[in-house]
């Protein structure tokens, strides 16, 4: 029977030094793959804790695949060698996560999350008991499987409004999320089609693509995005861009690029272009760029949004514009489906819209965002640090670039940095084939960092670059 | 100019008018395929109605395929050889029904929709509340992949009450909907895999299947389900069935044919049986019959349920639950999805299952089903339709069978019956292979006929057997 002291426990609770203890031996191989883990009831009474204690610590092994319960049976110890590749996303256990928690993470410079001050609660609140009384009857009434129209009515009057794109209610597709309206994009274009993405790039979009088995290309960009000649090399069909604001680098696509990526388009029928404008709104200097979608007449770009950056990324909704002679195609095709999207959450946001609370949020987020971002620059700039680092593509977006001159190589200094406590990514990390150039460049998402964490990105910085 | 007189339109709306004058003239080719028709601000100032109520009859146009809009050149008149072919989904444009649009319906015996008074708004509207005020910091936090921990313990926990199905909550998969979730395990099981579903069948499965390119066979049924010999000639790999209550013939798989399944399963590596549980919870009479999950020590069954019908289709939220070394490739190829469903309403739906208002919904909805489904049956039996009907398959789930004595054939019956301001379905819909065999059996939904409606039903049905 496992048996371990509860002593000195410091600060955690005693799930967490539990969980700890068990992890620890598992790593060690004290305990061995496919060895059962005594009972809960019987490790309780061993130990002298409470169940829950033991299945809180059981929890949480399990959700980061260190053992494994076979039901009626018991727990076992996991294969642990596949772990390093069990994605992050399944850990924590959120039933057991505590504020505390939270706060002693790691500094985030990688994922985005809304902070608690910057979603709208009292207002949503507000809209989503609004909705519950007055709209019953709508409530009860299977959606559109594009979405009710009340929302895409309320979405297409914003696009003309902030982003002058001119669509009928009726070419937006509403859906949980963008990974959901590729695969229908997958559906509605054919898995026979060769879809092209950026290099480096957003690494989902190319998890999405492959998991549905259809080729997908990995096209290399230069300084104004994706390369027009390794495009038509490539004898692709579909070409997923984002070209407002490329992620990892930064890069805004110019005009005229725009120009030779539709005339691309037009050259062939069955080309299309996917233009994904995922935080457009937060462009930070000057006018935002015409979309794509603006600028084509030939019927070839299927334009997406989400709400995951501009509200939250917990609120699962996201739309895509079909130009007229898809939306046909999708109605006949693909209209069996159900919309994903809830009723209530449908009718709360499109409250949310027409109201002008979307607006107001908007506004208040971008400057909330400027703010972050330049308060970050001038630390930096006004540091040691300035010397050895150069920032680039600060202008949109929630991200900047930052160029360091570092001998080190871009996988030993964000190593470094996580053990520093900052979680902070290279632009190597997005290329599909690893190559062992390095491009010292790294990726500042500024939208979590707080005034505090501000200080202690720069110390850590600092002592790697000054560690000598 | 097209031009209207509104002088007789009745108890029609003005826009109701204009959709239908507008319609009228492109179904009898007064006005053409291609045919521009005026700008909204023209046409109002011509019928001097305001461009409100022309933009409603052009938005009603559009959603019922006739006319199409080009963004900043008008709109125009559809194809309308192809309009038959749209499904029925797409319209009517919900912002501009109305609850009258709705009452003046016909009575509908084949969609389910959870009428208004049965969905339990006070509630859900208070613990949203609560969620909204004190769950802020996890409705902030990125749901795992497979859902929000604390809504898959409360899944766990009924599942093992009320369906004695013991799993770990980690098992458990929440998604936007079971056709989400059948296009996860495409993905998870195989695009190269073959796919067998019942014949006949729910509609929507064999389309889903067949949206992502994969091979789907029809395995025909006899009285006790999926036909085992009709199965192991198919060479299938993954059976997709509903042992329950099978839609549309309303038969339960008694358990040795259960057994007989497991056994095809368990044959051969890589097959698995999708064991789709949809209105499990409405079992009239008697225990329902233990799952097939629960029988199953192979590892053979992915168990799937839905919250559609037990509360409302408008909330899109279902789950699946994987056997364990199946949740371990999940986690590995899968996971890098995001939850399709919003934190907002999962902490809700937890809440709802947790306090155990979900279990005093589900045996308020079956006493009610339970009502109207006696009400109608003694009105059935009770009129002279009596000696020209059986009533089969009536102990479960939200439909049941009535074979009539006709010569009519199914679909003439159907149209005749519509034509009367009745939509009913035969079996012989939900075939794949069309036959020219008549099955004069009809399928009863009756969980959105009113009192009042139950009457008009006899009388429509009387009707069309008496008309002679």
């Amino acid at each position: 029977m496992l048996t371990y002291s509860f002593a000195n426990i410091g600060s955690d609770s005693l799930y967490e030094h539990l969980y700890k203890c068990i992890k620890k031996d598992i790593l060690s191989k004290n305990i061995s793959v496919g060895d059962k883990l005594p009972s809960k009831r019987s490790l309780s009474k061993n130990l002298g804790i409470s169940v829950i204690t033991v299945e809180n610590a059981y929890a949480q092994l399990i959700s980061e695949g260190y053992i494994y319960s076979i039901p009626k049976k018991g727990f076992y110890v996991a294969d642990i060698t596949a772990i390093s590749r069990i994605p992050e996303i399944i850990t924590p256990a959120d039933s057991i996560i505590s504020i505390e928690t939270i706060s002693r993470k790691k500094i985030d410079m990688i994922s985005n999350h809304t902070s608690l001050d910057n979603f709208p609660f009292s207002i949503w609140a507000k809209l989503m008991r609004e909705v519950l009384s007055s709209n019953q009857p709508e409530l009860m009434i299977n959606s559109p499987c594009g979405g009710i129209l009340k929302l895409r009515n309320a979405i297409a009057r914003h696009l003309r409004d902030y982003r002058d794109i001119h669509v009928e209610p009726i070419q937006i597709i509403v859906g949980a999320g963008t990974e959901y309206l590729y695969s229908l994009l997958v559906q509605l274009l054919g898995f026979d089609k060769i879809y092209a993405i950026e290099e480096p790039g957003y690494q989902k979009i190319a998890q999405v693509y492959t998991s549905h088995h259809v080729i997908c290309k990995h096209i290399p960009i230069d300084n104004q995005g994706i390369s027009i000649s390794e495009l038509e090399a490539s004898n692709s069909d579909v070409l997923h861009l984002s070209p407002s604001h490329h992620f990892p680098s930064g890069i805004i696509t110019p005009i005229s690029r725009r120009y030779e990526l539709l005339g691309w388009a037009s050259k062939k029928e069955g080309r299309y272009i996917i233009e994904d404008d995922y935080d457009s709104e937060f462009r930070m200097v000057g006018k935002p760029i015409p979309s794509m979608q603006n600028i084509d007449l030939s019927e070839k770009v299927i334009y997406m949004n989400t709400f995951n950056k501009s509200l939250s990324s917990t609120i699962r909704i996201s739309y895509m514009v079909l130009p007229m002679h898809l939306i046909n195609k999708f109605y006949k095709d693909l209209s069996f489906y159900s919309c994903t999207v809830s009723n209530f959450e449908q009718y709360t946001l499109a409250r949310f819209i027409d109201e002008g609370y979307f607006e107001k949020h908007i506004n208040r987020m971008r400057s909330y965002y400027h703010t972050k971002r330049d308060n970050l620059i001038s630390k930096i700039t006004s540091s040691r640090l300035n010397k050895y680092t150069t920032i680039l593509e600060e202008d949109s977006g929630l991200h900047f670039i930052l160029d360091i001159k570092t001998d080190m190589k871009d996988d030993e200094f964000c190593e470094l940095a996580l053990r520093s406590g900052l979680k902070i990514a290279s632009i190597s990390d997005f290329y599909a084939e690893p190559s062992s150039k390095n491009t010292h460049r790294f990726i500042v998402n500024y939208s979590s960092i707080s005034e505090e964490d501000t200080e202690r990105v720069i110390d850590i910085l600092s002592a790697m670059i000054f560690r000598k």
